[in-house]
């Protein structure tokens, strides 16, 4: 490789340089960047716990739309701490989020938490055979495949609207209880009518409205209730019976 | 598990019965929302190629917004779909971009592709032990541990400015030439400013101007750019020299 600049031409400063200069680290970034993130997102209506969860959405996104947009029940936050503490499996609708979720984050609440954990059928053979027959999509039968894991699970959904509706199916059906949904297939068709239905089913959720969602955003809301449960802060007082 | 409701209240009808009854495959529904996109997202100045890979990026985020602000130098389209055709590494930055890439994609324009032309350091060990070592981000130590692999390469950044930063210094001082930068990092620190030095330096980019970003835009891109070049409607009489 050669020099972008000839010698009587100077080689003009990289941006970098600044940072060279006056070091932050990764940590530094983002707690500058979460200041940010309140500051300019106004007021709202959000716990602070609940809070905690929206501006780490926020800072994956730069989308301050989130705040008009995410929608929890009344006990998901004491849900899913509870079973982050309680290390239940964690069911996720791709392998993005299965790549993107920390599992140095989860042993922060609970040491017991392996990547075996973490159930993601998306890419199994069986399941895509099983798609292909009968013409739907994939998603749908990688939750059909986790069945009765998903009973007390965290089931997550970043992408695939189908497989919300598929576990809606068997929560009114089947009686299956997650512990908590966190509801955000992102895109076009059926996504709207996926989130509608989970959020009238009685069942902890963490839910973006309309067509928005991804994995990034059920990554990071993991992340936050991870950091909630590990911090200690809502003690053994508040949790649920 | 139980039956959700008792006998004398029927159970209600879950909303994808609805599709069981009219099955549509994956492809279908991308299909159908691949129609939507097209007809809400009103009129650009895009050309078709370019637009293939925007509306694949709205397709995975259900941001209309990009219309606005994806920006590509003249020269990157050709030069993505050459690079693919040719086999070149593609260097990501985020474990999630590597899940979601896909190898079958990457296989229709070349065959040769192996899991392991697509270069992810950030979770290497050195390069944490390097970033504690000097107080700034993995990601920059990352970049730097691919090193003269970016000569030639498509580098996606979906994550972290600062790698983006540190490509730049590169192309700036050291003469490094990847193929394509695929810059869209995303947050609130060095953002903007990573992807507005990037676009000056003459390199074949495709951008996403101010805060946003994220690993499905960026896979997305990738993704659509894999279809053009498979598709061979641009055919070798338009290959860059």
């Amino acid at each position: 490789m050669k020099k972008a600049r000839t010698k009587g031409n100077p080689v003009r400063r990289a941006a970098i340089h600044d940072l060279y200069e006056r070091p932050m680290s990764g940590e530094a970034i983002e707690a500058r960047s979460m200041l940010t993130v309140d500051t300019e997102a106004g007021s709202h209506a959000f716990t602070p716990e609940q809070w905690q969860v929206v501006r780490r959405m926020i800072h994956a996104t730069a989308d301050f739309g989130l705040v008009e947009s995410v929608r929890f029940s009344p006990d998901a936050i004491e849900s899913g701490i509870a079973a982050l503490r309680a290390g239940s499996k964690i069911y996720v609708d791709s392998a993005m989020i299965r790549a993107g979720l920390s599992l140095a984050r989860l042993n922060r609440v609970n040491q017991g938490y392996e990547p075996s954990d973490v159930l993601c059928y998306v890419a199994h053979r069986s399941v895509s055979a099983e798609a292909k027959r009968q013409g739907l999509p994939r998603s749908l039968f990688a939750v059909r495949k986790a069945g009765r894991a998903l009973h007390g699970a965290i089931a997550v959904f970043g992408n695939a609207p189908v497989a919300l509706l598929e576990i809606n199916r068997m929560i009114i059906e089947e009686g299956l209880r997650p512990a908590l949904v966190i509801a955000m297939p992102v895109g076009f068709v059926h996504v709207t009518e996926s989130k509608d239905e989970l959020v009238s089913l009685g069942i902890p959720y963490i839910a973006i409205s309309g067509r928005r969602g991804g994995s990034p955003l059920a990554v990071s809301a993991i992340h936050a209730l991870c950091s909630l449960a590990a911090s200690g802060e809502r003690g053994s007082r508040n949790e649920p019976a």
